[in-house]
């Protein structure tokens, strides 16, 4: 696509109250206009790209600012302590009350993308919630960069990427090596902050023990979550 | 435990109904009287000795008889046909609706336990009747030996049986490697027979993509599975 195209495609999420979808495309035509921009010699035309650069930098800096506010904002539905050892914590069993077909979008900060276990905690994620928001869309997902081994990270992430285009979701993933804070937005308008992020869960030990596919039979590590009511993300 | 103690055990199973529990206590206790039998050198003993065994060898043999019938006999309550491809059929979508509490004993036919993916199945498949059997106490798993690497089986088998004894269900594996045909009998009165026993599943590939926790997202391979209403088993 180009600029012009993922621009209009940015304009018709926000309109249908999908910002987190048109917070991606906004920054990712920001990023051409701005190629072109440099390549430009004619001053006219550099105007114009400017004028239009700074009008989608504001409105993506709007969405951005508000998303950010969601983190740190709303009210505390739900407070729960998990304690070392404690099982019966499958994502599901955490959130699944507030998962349905009003989340179309999702937003995932989660630092630490990794290692195997991190990318298979990733993945019961996304079948967790894949499997009970019906009109899931589009998945952000925020993490750092593996920088021993940054191609098998990137390939992996490329995988679940095709995997859930296959059900009309798009897996957008993007690095921000100075990520810490592990949060998951949901657009029905609820954020959930676990400690650790979606890492709260003890190796299976032996590896053929209950809990190898259903976290509910996993231990976990100690940790607190919060779930938050926020307004509706659109 | 000795013989007198596994035989008293077995007959509290059999008047309590628990016969799938009891067969197997009755076997393991006639074995052990027959090697008495055989060194006993007192005529008069060894008398004592035989009529006993030939006692709980008539009943285990009548319990036998009893459970190899559940699997010929009963009405068909559904017949699902699988199509190569097809999603949609984890284990609790295909038979969670005939699990409850009212299932105490299960036995599982399974002729091939030898690679991975096919323990990754046993384990499904326990984390789900154990989930949604709350009064589970025995489980007869049969299956054939694994002739390459008969020792990873028993350790890996051993490591299942002690992580269920945690949760107080008792977990009794026997080798019959004769055995073809796959059943699975829930006491509360249901047989279950899958043309492909628990090995219905295509690998998932790329490894992380959905359906490597939830069996609901995998790729099916061709097979029918029959559920049948029988007794009680008791």
């Amino acid at each position: 696509m180009n600029a012009k195209e993922i621009l209009m495609k940015a304009v018709v999420c926000d309109r249908s109250g999908r910002i987190i979808q048109a917070l991606t495309h906004y920054q990712d035509g920001i990023k051409i206009l701005m190629d072109l921009v440099n390549e430009e010699t004619d001053a006219g035309r550099k105007k114009v790209y400017h004028s239009r650069i700074k009008e989608y930098l504001d409105r993506a800096e709007q969405i951005k600012e508000r998303i950010s506010r969601f983190g740190h904002s709303g009210s505390l539905l739900h407070n729960i302590s998990i304690e070392d050892g404690a099982t019966g914590y499958s994502y599901y069993t955490l959130f699944g009350k507030y998962l349905s077909n009003e989340v179309q979008e999702v937003l995932i900060e989660e630092p630490y993308l990794i290692e195997r276990y991190q990318f298979q905690n990733l993945i019961n994620f996304l079948e967790v919630i894949i499997k009970n928001c019906a009109d899931l869309k589009f998945v952000r997902l925020v993490t750092k960069t593996d920088n021993k081994n940054p191609e098998n990270q990137m390939i992996t992430l490329d995988n679940i990427k095709a995997d859930l285009s296959l059900r009309e979701i798009t897996l957008h993933f993007t690095f921000e090596d100075t990520l810490h804070d592990r949060k998951i937005l949901l657009s029905s308008g609820y954020v959930i902050k676990i400690g650790r992020g979606l890492h709260i869960y003890k190796p299976n030990n032996p590896r053929y023990t209950l809990g190898m596919c259903d976290y509910d039979f996993r231990k976990c590590l100690q940790t607190d979550v919060d779930i938050l009511r926020i307004k509706k993300v659109s």
